[in-house]
């Protein structure tokens, strides 16, 4: 089959809205074009209305999947021939959420890997500053393995730092979720790791390499990089 | 009926690529929200294989309206409650679009005027700083008259400032973007408004406030509070 027309990206996003907005910006530069035809299409669905992903797993919260699902099926309907979710919490749902369809859904540690191989070829020791889910479901390791070894925040940077960080960018507080991240920061530098996963979307929206004395892996950015290298490939599969 | 569900914001977007991703992101920021499910659910359909609108208009290339009436159809069958259309040329279209569906359509203009009574109250000369259809089919006066005086740039500024400039910023060069727009607000502040426009939704991607000399309205944040404002009232008016 010959077709010259570009995938269509899809996006289930919301989660939250300002990272899933910061996504398709790094996504369009993470494109190579010199006008707008040459962009990939995308449907971005922000549905913020998702059940909270970290209650519905600690606090017997309402279960995410079906309105997750629900997002699926209307990029499905949208012509998406791909899908990427900019936020590393809801890969702890990625093979039950995979198994709800038959289109690609790049998976946001195969992204970091990617990145990871290129930018910092020596490390073996990786810190990931995320949520609570991506540190306890193991959300790198389970689909990584030991290819590096991880290291996660403490609890108690977890509790008094990262999470409340997180919340204070969903709520618009960028200076106190920047201050915040930046005391997390210190105190995962303190187990000497060669590199530091911005492991949550929500980070990068306020720290960038300029704060971090360590390689700096943006998530976010790697995952924009790596759903473009795959639609770039399935078009030209397509075209062959 | 009760209907305590946010309605879902569409947007037609690609138009540029870059200027929609960065108007999802000014959605969010004019969103009142302390956590992600209090922002509104919004679907961005970013389909940059949509005709070129100038050239439909001046060199007779293909219409956009077939592709632009598909966004539409998807928006509405992705749950949309209104739309919102950030690219100023493609206002041009606004009555054939508006015609197209049910759901009501922001117009840019409308949301530009909102903010030039609240910013600049006392402005009658208006500089609007946009492409060729723009000034041209008169975007702003169709849809204002004279409340405001409506000063557009020049031939001369269009072609060897303004235009280039767009196909800058939408081929992701944004130095020399900025360089040109910087060179046409010069000549345009030679007219002597009250304000300037940034009737271009790739100009505020790379110009802001600190960079004019009179007060500036972008269109993009403009229509990004606009369209809240629009969505607030139709939540309010369902839940009464």
């Amino acid at each position: 089959m010959t077709n010259t027309a570009l995938p269509r990206i899809g996006i289930l996003g919301g989660m939250g809205p300002l990272a899933s907005a910061e996504f398709v910006v790094k996504l369009v530069q993470a494109t190579p074009a010199s006008c707008d035809q040459q962009h990939f299409p995308t449907t971005l669905d922000s549905s913020p209305q998702i059940p909270d992903r970290p209650a519905s797993i600690y606090r017997g919260g309402p279960d995410p999947m079906p309105a997750m699902t629900e997002v699926i099926r209307r990029l499905e309907a949208a012509g998406c021939a791909l899908i990427a979710m900019p936020c590393n919490t809801v890969h702890h749902w990625y093979d039950a959420l995979a198994a709800q369809t038959t289109l690609p859904i790049v998976h946001i540690a195969d992204a970091v890997a990617a990145r990871l191989r290129v930018q910092v070829p020596g490390a073996r020791r990786v810190g990931v500053l995320g949520g609570a889910v991506t540190s306890d479901m193991g959300v790198y390791s389970r689909r990584l393995g030991d290819a590096w070894e991880w290291i996660y925040a403490s609890d108690h940077s977890l509790q008094t730092m990262v999470l409340p960080a997180i919340a204070a960018v969903k709520a618009g507080d960028l200076a106190t979720g920047r201050r915040l991240f930046l005391q997390a920061v210190q105190e995962m530098l303190e187990h000497r790791p060669d590199a530091i996963v911005l492991g949550c979307t929500e980070i990068p929206v306020v720290l960038t390499q300029a704060d971090v004395a360590v390689p700096v892996i943006d998530s976010t950015e790697a995952l924009a990089l790596h759903t473009v290298a795959t639609a770039r490939a399935m078009h030209t599969a397509d075209r062959t």
